[in-house]
């Protein structure tokens, strides 16, 4: 569903999701979202995983709280310069910290609906990317909330390793079962360089997302190498692709890059009519 | 709510959650499994993740089919020795490989409860143990099947780093809201040393899940040291707690040690009356 509604203060949305939680969607949907900000795209990130929101605890911004506008939520903007930043809504910012949302079935969707539904993300300016960081896995509640927004396409973030890659196909036919395109499939984890010897450590392997994106026909994004220093970024809510010019912060560029190619391409097919 | 009936055939009931996924709930739970097999209990494990199954990838019997009898079906038997094995029950054998579940709601909670309730534990013998792998996280899933079982307590897996310990605070508010006693929590990837070198890497920190077991007043039973020959025998279906006398296969004996000791703490609590 390729946007062409020009009155759309939204021109692109994706969802970020992954076949199974642990293999890092969310740090992958933070760093995406800062590349995209740094490439000076108006972006605006959504946490929309009711069960476990860690966006703003990686951006350090779990203590602020969204304003309002005419019952409307103004997202938290997080400056990165001196003209752009990031704009984050989180359900971590209307959740109560350490409680886990005890409802069941619809009045869990229903709350989902109302909050994504309710956020003002043109607050300050148009935005060109809106990312979606939705819950783990293919169940009830991703499915629901990919259900409810109408994106240009899902990107799916795994780990290397066979377990993760047996549900990476079911994300990848949930998708199509919802017909949402893919846009591509990014490798998280990839490959372990040890930071006192230098020597490759196996650890989660290497090169099984792109043999998935292959067999199942849908494009490879890119590797996201392994690299403790991405653990404690995240734990600090320090970003690294902004801080650490590291290996892992460039393959955020060569990711983002494709993904515009990817785009490009998906827009050129629309038909006509 | 510990066990009286004298005649349940099913002695012990344990669920294993996580409050995130990709912590290694599954893991822990296959080789916290295998450990009991090793010491001579009458053990079964449900895999009752309906989204990502793979327990019987795992241990290597995804083409097994469990067989039936009137109407209950008996589990998949992996023998482990002349006389003793592991009753194995999954989701993945009800599901075709690859295909996410598409049902939402009650459709998929009461495919869930017929499924648990309508499986033979006792087609050979009592069980004195039953595992139950829940799906990851606080969702409305894993809560729909915590719910659904009468169950003597859970155990919790965490990773050390401060964005699991988040989630792992929702898990134990959510078993303390269920009324569901946390037998304890087991910190895995704990610590990592380079293979080649042998120096200690910070990849998800040490130390956490004893931290949050002290701060939340619940046990904590012991910690599974990261190692990469878990990954590969996790992928393999070799199960590393038989198969390799290592630091982590020890780490699962002592903690079934500690876990009999706060179950046996659990009962003596338990009133009179």
């Amino acid at each position: 569903m390729t946007k062409t509604d020009e009155t759309d203060p939204i021109r692109h949305r994706i969802m970020i999701m992954s076949g199974k939680g642990g293999v890092g969607k969310t740090t992958v949907a933070v760093n995406l979202a800062l590349r995209l900000v740094e490439s000076r795209k108006n972006t605006g990130l959504l946490d929309a995983d009711i069960t476990g929101p860690n966006i703003p605890k990686m951006l350090h911004i779990e203590d602020e709280l969204p304003s309002a506008d005419e019952e409307m939520l103004i997202p938290v903007y997080l400056p990165l310069g001196c003209d752009h930043g990031l704009s984050v809504m989180s359900m971590a910012f209307m959740i109560e910290k350490d409680a886990a949302v005890p409802w069941h079935g619809q009045l869990r969707t229903d709350f989902i609906r109302q909050f994504v539904e309710g956020i003002r993300w043109d607050w300050m300016d148009a935005l060109d990317y809106l990312l979606i960081d939705l819950p783990p896995g293919t169940g009830d509640e991703p499915m629901s909330i990919a259900e409810l927004m109408d994106v240009d396409g899902v990107i799916i973030v795994t780990t290397p390793q066979d377990v993760a890659l047996l549900d990476t196909r079911k994300a990848i036919n949930m998708a199509r079962y919802l017909e949402i395109p893919v846009i591509g499939i990014i490798e998280n984890m990839s490959g372990f360089v040890c930071p006192h010897c230098g020597c490759e450590i196996d650890l989660f392997g290497k090169g099984g997302g792109e043999r998935v994106a292959k067999e199942m026909g849908v494009p490879f994004l890119g590797s996201v190498p392994l690299d403790p220093l991405v653990v404690r970024s995240g734990d600090s809510g320090i970003p690294f692709v902004l801080e650490i010019n590291s290996a892992t912060a460039r393959s955020f560029e060569a990711i983002v890059d494709r993904m515009d190619e990817v785009m490009k391409g998906m827009k050129s097919k629309t038909p006509l009519s």
